[in-house]
């Protein structure tokens, strides 16, 4: 079982500054887990599960060799939970440290300004780790990559994608990384584009697009056409679109 | 103001039943309502909004000639939304009748079956739209079209895109349409995959994909290369990805 101090120290990592004074972040739902608990780049610390979730993956210890999960009642998850609808099982894990300053030109950059939903930032980390993408950074202001709702949307691939929080116009000067693409409105259309081999891929704010800042370090512009009649795609969708065409 | 009746009747409009029995539906949020009072497919028979709204938007009666909406205070309109965060505005409107039961084969068709979070269901119909899809069958156990949460999500394409539930099986047999493009995990690479001029695009529910049932429908299996690591794609990313590349 949990002391009344481990509950309240689960229940404060709903909160980006006890995450990060803490190092650790929340990871819940059995196939978010069951990654988590595959990979390596991220260290799970602790597993706080159902009877059922134990009796089914753990009641041999094959599947998870090793693992020694903490067995809590229904009502005790769900307080520990931060999301809507509790999960059967909650990981506590470490967020990992990110020591290097460069990034692998030959490799393609995901680069997001003002992402603001969790589920969204989710979505294009999973959208990442689908298309090869080994790294995200991340504005300041974008929802943060260890949210619960992020981890859950990210369905495990927080795991092996590094998200990284910076400055983006000074990142991109001190970094002097090329081609730039930006994703606007008013760009090249991306049947035009060639395949992408390198760079960076900018994708801005659910609403506003990016900042005019932002497009200033872009080296190229380019969109989606468009045939019908919506006035824009959600930004993951339009990550998603582009990566499907300049990265296959 | 509002009377204590009509409170309860838009309230009542968070459930699929009273939607259906009333056949009316809310839209919520400054940009939907924008979008549906600019369209003719639906209806609009009622406008709440907050002071603010109507100072912004309809001090001059220029924006939207002839509307008159109804002004209410904050807290009653956070008590009438159905969303968690409640908008300065709240469109009732009448839920588009359909008496036509063919579909258009020159014309591209979006079927889902079991897209279950309304969240997904109004991010394929802002897709739909995006792309010119005029049309969209769903499983009847999928998110239902008029949920204010998908409404939100489509971001006013509800308003262009007609959406339909039909039992997907029988409907493809009476109409007899072909090809049939179904998006699994062991299809044909879509890079390989000629652009479609018509036709149906098939797509699962959000984590068991689609039902062999289904399957036996389609005349196409088609599948997303995955480069990384992510074991599948949300169920929208991965319309969105198939329709840019076959649909541009």
């Amino acid at each position: 079982m949990l002391s009344k101090a481990q509950i309240k120290y689960i229940q404060s990592l709903r909160l980006k500054k006890y995450r990060q004074k803490s190092g650790r972040f929340l990871a819940e739902g059995i196939k978010v887990v069951d990654e988590l608990l595959k990979q390596d780049y991220i260290t799970v610390e602790e597993v706080y599960a159902l009877p059922d979730w134990i009796a089914q993956y753990h009641h041999d210890n094959t599947v998870y060799p090793g693992l020694r999960p903490v067995e809590v009642p229904a009502e005790l998850l769900s307080r520990i939970s931060a999301l809507h609808t509790a999960q059967p099982v909650i990981a506590l894990c470490q967020i990992p440290s990110v020591d290097e300053e460069t990034i692998e030109p030959a490799q393609i950059t995901l680069m997001l300004e003002s992402i603001r939903d969790p589920g969204n930032l989710g979505t294009l980390i999973r959208i990442a780790d689908w298309f090869g993408i080994p790294q995200i950074i991340c504005s300041p202001d974008c929802a943060d990559a260890f949210n619960p709702r992020t981890v859950q949307a990210s369905m495990g691939s927080i795991g092996r994608v590094r998200v990284i929080e910076r400055l983006l116009g000074p990142f991109l000067e001190a970094q002097g990384i090329s081609p730039v693409y930006a994703a606007t409105l008013q760009g090249v259309d991306i049947r035009e584009v060639p395949a992408l081999k390198g760079g960076v891929l900018l994708i801005g704010n659910e609403s506003r697009g990016l900042s005019d800042d932002m497009l200033k370090h872009a080296t190229h512009q380019i969109t989606i056409p468009r045939i019908g009649k919506a006035e824009s795609l959600n930004a993951a969708i339009a990550a998603g679109i582009i990566c499907g065409r300049l990265l296959l």
